[in-house]
């Protein structure tokens, strides 16, 4: 099954790349540029019949490895 | 407006960082899962009133800045 885990940052933590792009853009003209921010998406293969199951599983490759729970939020979602 | 650009890289690209993290979760134990791929979420907040507009703007961004065209496909999405 093919998974995909979105990991944003927390709103109140800072993104530096973020604000660096921000810069970039409007240094290149793009003024109508508000905010910036850089996240991640990681695309997983996953083996398994039963979402629920390979979602769960998948939420615990978040807690222990793929996210940062102190900096980050994620939502993982499970493509039909 | 809020406009997501999602950045993967092409398939033929090598991806060291999600195959770091494939051999990561192995090791603790999640040996269902057969690739990681990790890839980028650019949400950008932009000053406009037409949508196709705004779309057109953050697709010239891409091509500037945002994505290396070599290397990575972006799809710009301009939320409704």
């Amino acid at each position: 099954m093919r998974v995909s885990v979105a990991i944003d940052r927390r709103p109140e933590i800072a993104d530096p790349e973020g604000t660096t792009i921000l810069r970039a853009l409007k240094e290149l003209g793009f003024g109508e540029v508000a905010s910036v921010r850089m996240d991640r998406v990681i695309h997983l293969e996953v083996d398994g019949d039963d979402p629920d199951e390979v979602k769960r599983r998948v939420e615990e490759m978040c807690k222990q490895l793929l996210a940062n729970p102190v900096l980050e939020d994620f939502v993982v979602t499970v493509d039909p």
